[in-house]
């Protein structure tokens, strides 16, 4: 990215109101204004621009970035490092297996006693319906009351790197995907995009991706299509979020049980197994009565549902319905593709293999959507700094 | 803190004499002199109000500080990381279990090889009577001559998170807490405090904060009263230690098996658990034997004679004898928390609530004073470098 | 070091031909240039110098360094991590337990997925004949192709950390030892060096580290004499590599079975155990089918191989063999110690405790020669940068 390019993006940044972002944290995407949103995709690209060219975004002396993280990733996990390292700030992980943490009293204690010099914890809680983002809020009001008494000398911000209810690093990602890739986000509109369930042979992976994406990208006037055969519904409130978004928007939103209607003319498509929301729920019941027969039952049932619908696969026949046969295919991956990974799962090998390289490209934008996030959540002047650091030319590698 | 009380520090500071910190380490506070620990007390304050102005105390432009834990420990992780951080060092974690420490010719080598560019060593090592300390001491001398030798380009500094004698990091940190509640360490003399040993339902919970705070606490003319149920005895060298710090300082040691009795009219108590010092020595000669079934008769043992005193907990009948029935409750967390934690413990739940925020203040000192043991150890005119931080005023967030 | 020296080395530098090394990765010795090894020499020791003087050499503001290792190890972890840190890039662990990374499909997805702010990877992947460098180079292409296809800002440098074939941060840091220790490269030609195989009550040791020195010792005009027992033969690739490397440099390269001869007036030995490559070879056939019945026998045949090779310590009676009965004894470590670490080892403790000082002096230049490599592949004018470095004497430590 050019320097002309940078400064005009500070300069249509700075037209936008994102003030209310200031020391505020970043849990779900249909808490931002989209003038909020907007600020977080500039921020990102002006990032991305600044380190291509060799300049210092290094906004922290020092600071640390706390990651919480309920089940192992790595690849968030990097994307985390990458944006706080990006800023100044130092990663340290609170490994729960190695510390005390749990809900309740100690939930309180713990976020006070790790926030000490923290600037950022990410959160990553994903397993439980009703759990993952209720755990978030009870960290956020802990280290809120922790400032408000001076205990801690800075308030952290949050950032959920994935809840039982959305995945904003992800689907902001996506989103920053799709501006580029269709060259801005005035080409959105209209643009027909299909989140669609997808067979796996593994069970139970998590609902945020598919609600994240109908929940942010119904903000844009695109005709949004969720797809996914009966019984795997997702929750009801972000179906709710999305029907409004869409409305409010000048957009659609509408829902099939047939992939190849769905597929039918589609400009993008995300094709990805999630499990029943209903499912999920009873999970997290059975779970927090310790009924461990309940659970291996509900999953050989799960399992028995899912090979119900191998049918459910992005072919290259079914990439042939979308528009010109060449809509863009998105995944968040790790993906199951066939004869790859296993023996039949979400996609067909030559489909994965054919996009591999926007895969990636989608996937690089998720260090700098963190990073931007912080950015806006840390600088009271988010628009004066950068254009700081782009007079101050400061070299990332010298 | 403003900048006036800041540069009036620093000069209370200068006139310390505390010159034989300098590239030492930090193992017990009756190793220091009284200057030096008000030194310590006063470069703690001073980091801290540097921070709260957004000033950054980076010392370090590259670095490495160890951590050596041999058990597992999120707050302590957390503090010393904190710490680090604060003066530009990484963190880089020697897990044991990763790699292959032990103790005499390994202790030599593995010192050396994890020292090439460590400025700093934390090692909390406190399970097992008449080691933690020791072992403090070969990993000091290893580094020492490997200093001398010149394989190391500098000799870093030890800083004790904790060993089997002494808990540094947590007594000074309770004392900074007790010297700002009380409006300067000139108000503390005459003032009594309690460390009482009070009931938990688990067991074998280390010596190292009572003896730590007897040890220390005994420095400032308090009147120190160590309060615990007959045969919950600490290690007689410490006693020793308090005995002779009251007797140089104008205050008073004391002991008493009646909690009750120590709790009349205290300025200060601190409840907590402990297990006597005869039994953690008889389990360290079992394990040194690898007599398991010893090892398992011992707990049993030791949790039936807990048992039998239930009543050793911090109610508010108790809280109700002591100075105004006000005194400050203290606690280095996680308390066992009656009715919350646990069926019976440590400390009502009322209690424990209404002292909150003062025990996570308490625990907020920490990472400064394990900083301040950095900073004092590793620069050569502490407070010439304090004065030009705060003159540079050099933003830690920009 | 003083200022003159650091200059002159820095002039030195500047009139080796070692442009072919920027951007690329460090993986095998010989497929360096002699001034290519010879400019990491001297970068290492430049480095060094800088910091004995208190000189920052941090040449990057942010940045990632990512460590994969395929096998526990603190050593090399602690001199990457040193390494990284001088250099000024933070380390982040990619541990395999706690991810996903396999070979084929997902090395090339997890290679881009980790590399979107890394400015260096290191690799230890020694477990397996024809796996560890094979799935470096497979890592190489992967970043390789993201940052072509613009999904990497930045192309990682890969540095070998240890593999099937070579040991090149050990080999060099062992040769940069044995350049200061003699006082210059150009004292070394003609001297007798034995890298010979010892006994060792554990089995499977890597093959990497004799090859290592073989595959570079032979490149300084030295004797470079392999003694092993019959049986314990390493790669015939690297034997080759070694006959080359003599016959090119006037040097000469001999192997022999028996120990004593091998002592007889040598100036260096390196007595170290390892397996034999062809039962590494057989290992891997076994775990590719799976066949743990037969990995088992293979283990129990190698210890009663090891077993009866004893004799093959390095003893004081070989040790007054060597030339003045003073050669420099070398060790990678921990070393298998008569008496101390095992009953029966690899060198008696008298020898071992007599040259410690030496073998940690060895083991220091690790971390160095490792921030050489990584100064070297990313900066496009290396002597300039340093000379501006030293220059400018921005202080490590205020």
């Amino acid at each position: 990215m050019d320097k002309t390019s940078i400064t005009q993006l500070i300069q249509d940044l700075s037209r936008l109101d994102y003030r209310g972002m200031y020391l505020q944290d970043f849990l779900l995407t249909w808490e931002k204004t989209e003038d909020e949103l907007y600020a977080t995709f500039m921020v990102a690209d002006i990032l991305r621009g600044l380190r291509q060219r060799n300049i210092s975004s290094r906004i922290f002396d020092s600071g640390l970035a706390i990651s919480l993280f309920r089940d192992q990733s790595t690849r968030t996990r990097f994307s985390f490092a990458s944006a706080a390292n990006l800023l100044g700030l130092e990663v340290q992980d609170l490994d729960e297996k190695k510390s005390q943490v749990a809900h309740g009293e100690t939930v309180r204690e713990t976020a006070n006693m790790i926030s000490f010099m923290a600037d950022v914890i990410g959160i990553r809680d994903d397993m439980f319906i009703g759990k993952g983002n209720a755990y978030m809020r009870e960290v956020a009001q802990s280290v809120q009351a922790g400032y408000d008494e001076g205990v801690l000398e800075q308030r952290p911000t949050l950032v959920n790197l994935q809840c039982d209810i959305d995945h904003p690093t992800q689907s902001m990602a996506d989103m920053l995907h799709l501006i580029n890739y269709f060259g801005g986000a005035e080409n959105l509109a209209g643009r027909k995009i299909v989140m669609s369930w997808a067979y796996s042979p593994s069970y139970g992976k998590p609902l945020s991706v598919p609600q994240g994406v109908i929940g942010l990208m119904t903000r844009f006037g695109m005709d949004v299509v969720l797809a996914h055969p009966e019984g795997y519904e997702v929750m009801p409130e972000v179906i709710e979020v999305a029907e409004r978004n869409a409305e409010e928007t000048g957009g659609r939103f509408s829902r099939t049980n047939d992939m190849a209607e769905a597929f039918e003319d589609a400009d993008i498509v995300y094709p990805k197994s999630w499990a029943p929301f209903a499912a999920m729920e009873k999970r997290t019941e059975l779970y927090a009565k310790g009924d461990w027969d309940g659970i291996e039952a509900l999953e050989k049932e799960l399992l028995a549902q899912n090979a119900e619908h191998q049918d459910w696969e992005c072919t290259e026949d079914l990439m042939a319905k979308t528009h010109n046969g060449a809509a863009l295919y998105m995944h968040c991956l790790p993906a199951d593709i066939s004869g790859v990974s296993c023996e039949r799962g979400e996609v067909a090998a030559t489909v994965f293999d054919r996009y591999r390289r926007q895969l990636y490209k989608e996937a690089s934008y998720k260090p700098y959507i963190i990073a931007a996030m912080i950015f806006l959540a840390r600088m009271r002047d988010p628009a004066d700094t950068l254009a700081e650091l782009l007079a101050q030319a400061s070299p990332r590698v010298r």
